[in-house]
């Protein structure tokens, strides 16, 4: 039985420990949790957990064998990295760092140690995202021509990301899901609506061989929340909404074609339009299916949907994207030497 | 009586037909088509205009004053050109020109011979757009901060011109109608799925003084279509969905206020939402007013809502945007020098 | 080549004059309308027409073998029983007549003399209706077990009749259309709003065999418009949204079962969710099918769509529905000695 | 400190159990379940209550003042009567009884005990109804002329209730709420299509004095979940839906006007349209609302929003209801002797 410790009981903490507690095949024992008033809370919930303060405990605790962290950005990268060097499996709220060289510092050590890194990229779990998984696997909607997804809403401003950091890392996350590609480059812009400076809009474009073209709309000021990606094939297209309690995918039987001959104006390219499926979706909670993964990899090996290497790869993403934005919006390139490798 | 001669009766021309010829102000004498079948279902439905396949015959009747053209861009500018040397005011269908130097040469030839140039961006005359243009102007929405604006179908792709110069011309007529501004940078991306590499799908964004940003999304291959707008004040923000029959305008009282104080992670921002409220617009035909302010602004003199400084602006960007888009994304600066002026 | 007169240049004459005039297979001669204003307009639009006042031109000319009659309701039976007198067939507005008693006489008229009298069910013409009819007969949903429309708007008060004759009426011919059943029984119950105690909301359900049920909820004081049927089928349901510009049609792939075994509570039947279908609908214009339908029938025979059985059943129900309005909402029976073989 | 026994922990129970226990006013001591896996699963949840299978222990236990049902519907008239008898306090869940006789007897022994008995509307304490209530109090839509609302889903079929009585409750307790006004009559149809016989698809209209007239859809079988509430005032109209997560309420500007000239056809009404407004509604857990009014009222005496009267009606109209579909759906006559006075 695999023994867990979760760092953080805050707004996504709080999750996880409902979750791990719920597990079967694992044992969550320990809770660490500085501020006082949410360690109250977990103890007075969870009269089975320990709640400590000191991060220490969990890792000099030798039966523990997986840390869960979910703390704020900055502070995944120290926390991972002892507990990796303490030798426990680790699972890392997303983004995984808030640099490309800690993420890959960190690949590198639970490498090097045989140890399990994942980071919560939690949507990879979903119902919709699955089947749309499939729908691009089996060729159903033919090659991937374009993703584009706006998810915008009037939400809680970040004090130390921007919204990319913040929004953008769980589309990041499904278009390398479902593409399995690392792009050629990223092209960013974005304003500051506060005196920090901090992007709170932000336009992300991610340009992949073979003309796939990957755009994303975020926004933390939108009077109305948008949860929509449109994903392009050359024979089929989906809309997924988020929005929809259940009709959440829908596959339209559309595509164009372009014609050879050119002998009459605005008639180059052939459109159709057909039947829209909307198939029916597992209504299983992703959380819950994400600790399993986490778990099952620990007892019997094997590489997490949400892996290591994705995790990493938001985070060049995102880094790049920021660097475009402060270069004035010029395009950025993505070294996909490793990563690519990475991605398979 | 101001006497109307109409180039083309494709598409579009065909509508402007049948909004001049029921206009009171003006009488609708020529409609010049090449095309023998347009000519001649166009000499069927209306038995009293006179329908010519040679352009000369209008531009030799001293009797006609105005001239209205609805043909493929690239002639845009010759015909406007030839119009304005035999002394006609002049009408064309958006965008103006396929280039700056000939918008502005069209500009300069109709401001030397104190003649109307007008462009048809009809947007302008919509109830909702003229209901958000009051909203504006009032400051009712506050300092504007961001237009966010998705334009997306699937759609006729056009042999000649990529997306943005045929749908992101109505969000950018819209855009500076609205802000009454001139943008200081231009950044532009898109690709192009078929084999001449025109753009089908393509990202422009706008950057403004003061912060103000504007994105523009447009897309021939979306298997829906969206026609949605959202327009961010600091004390309220619009939502402008045009594809609903009645409700197109919803303001949203909500806002944010960035707090001084920093002592707790997240609440930098305070954000407020309270009603919201949908006016009634009114239900008039855009094209119609769009025709009769032509007419007006001959007889009475006086600047159309649809200006010709403002028709140069729209090219002005669209050229920079495919600037942009063929080196790379880098962002564009508008050289504001006249057209600022242009814009007051 | 059938040639045709039509009675009536209003709201909807207009729409037939336009459609009946675009057909090849016939010609339109006459149009008959007393109002000037109208009649001028009608003779300036379509030089080509014959416009006068005098109803009986069209009776005494032997040439013209179809009358369309687009007037108010209660001028139907007479207007009707002239033109089937002078051996013309007739194509009239629905409802057919304002009583059972004229609807019958009009049948056995056009029975005995061997003319074709048809109503203008205009929707079992559109494209919804058409596809929902092949699911029907092809048990491809199953067993019909309901039927369940909204009619909603603010609409038009009628002077003469309530909001049954006015909204309703369409939402029998499309039921009697795809079940093909007379119904057993009738019920109504309606509220006025004005003095002259003319329903404007009424509630209509009809009981078939085999505990087939149909609703119909219809309102001219409704602050949105909502046009919505369900039809319910034992494997699967479908919305019918005649608001939606395209998607107008989904079929549920959504049944129950009722279980024998009734050990536990609360479980006595199973239901069952799948996928969503929203298939591809034709986008023809039905009035112009229906119109065509008449046509046809008078050169080839046969019976059209919407043929005089149904529009005569439409008829009693609307009379039996109006005598349990009247009666404090008790249930009429249908009698079905002759209609369930005209429906047949 | 108002000491409490909750009676079942089903579906209901649980939620009933998770707001009492979190209510600072009272304290929750016991819960009775016969069930042993529910009992054990609340035991495991709830380490600070007691949990026991014999409803005798809640009653002879002193302290305890106050006991909430959450049984089957049958079940709700012996447990109360016991409670009422034992001196208790008691809050039953919707609907009150499965008759007028057990309702009126539960009503008066409370009564004669000087006891409060309250029943569990719970859609009575959401922010959207108790906003429409505000609306109508102070005449802001006019004089209320119709409501028309629609409840459907896929749903579990009672075993023993018909979906009025599972679905309509919520409506006739909004409806009574909102007029505060007993039905002068009330007319149900309905249909079942599962061998037990109970209607699984089922109409109610309720009628008032002054033409107000109300409309209750229901069904088990629908495969789209619609709840949506109409409510026309000669004034305005408000659209409730209940789906939308956050704009629930929508108040149309919209009326008509009778006029009294009758010189022109269809002319006889005029209607107005305006601006909509979608107010902000206060995002409140209506269940934990009731529970502190149930508790508030036993401390401080007064009338819960949700009455024992306003429950005694409800039950009225439902045995109502099933008499009209039982005497196919004639009208039965409410005695408005008792309970209008009760509603006052």
């Amino acid at each position: 039985m695999v023994k867990v410790g979760i760092v953080g009981y805050g707004y996504w903490g709080k999750n996880l420990v409902r979750n791990f507690n719920a597990l079967d095949n694992c044992e969550l024992v320990y809770v660490c949790e500085k501020n006082p008033s949410l360690s109250e809370k977990c103890a007075k919930l969870y009269p089975n957990l320990k709640v400590v303060s000191d991060y220490e405990v969990l890792l000099n605790d030798d039966s523990i064998s997986a840390i869960v962290i979910a703390t704020p950005v900055d502070s995944h990268y120290p926390l991972s990295k002892l507990a990796l060097e303490a030798g426990k499996n680790v699972l890392v709220e997303k983004p995984l760092t808030s640099s490309v060289e800690e993420a890959e510092h960190l690949y590198s050590l639970a490498k090097s140690k045989d140890l399990l890194l994942m980071v919560d990229h939690t949507f990879l779990y979903t119902g919709a995202v699955q089947l749309m998984k499939k729908k691009v696997d089996t060729k159903t909607i033919g090659n991937l021509q374009y993703i584009d997804s706006t998810r915008i809403n009037l939400g809680l401003f970040q004090h130390d990301v921007n919204v990319l950091w913040d929004l953008a890392a769980h589309d990041i996350s499904i278009c390398l899901h479902l593409t399995g590609k690392v792009p050629v480059s990223v092209d960013a812009i974005g304003v500051s609506h506060t005196p920090n400076g901090i992007e709170n809009i932000a336009f992300l474009t991610l340009k992949f061989e073979d003309n796939l073209i990957a755009h994303f709309n975020c926004s933390w000021v939108s009077p109305v929340k948008i949860r929509q990606m449109l994903i392009g094939g050359d024979e089929k297209m989906i809309l997924y909404n988020d929005n929809e309690p259940t009709e959440k995918i829908k596959i339209y039987d559309t595509g164009f074609e372009a014609k050879t001959s050119e002998d009459r104006r605005r008639m180059l390219v052939d459109y159709r339009t057909g039947d829209i499926n909307v198939p029916k979706i597992q209504n299983n909670e992703a959380l819950s299916l994400m600790a399993l993964d986490f778990i099952n990899c620990i007892q019997n090996g094997g590489t997490p949907v949400s892996s290591a290497e994705l995790g990493v790869t938001v985070v060049k993403i995102l880094e790049a994207a920021q660097k475009s934005i402060n270069n004035n919006e010029s395009e950025v390139l993505i070294q996909n030497n490793e990563s690519e490798v990475l991605m398979k």
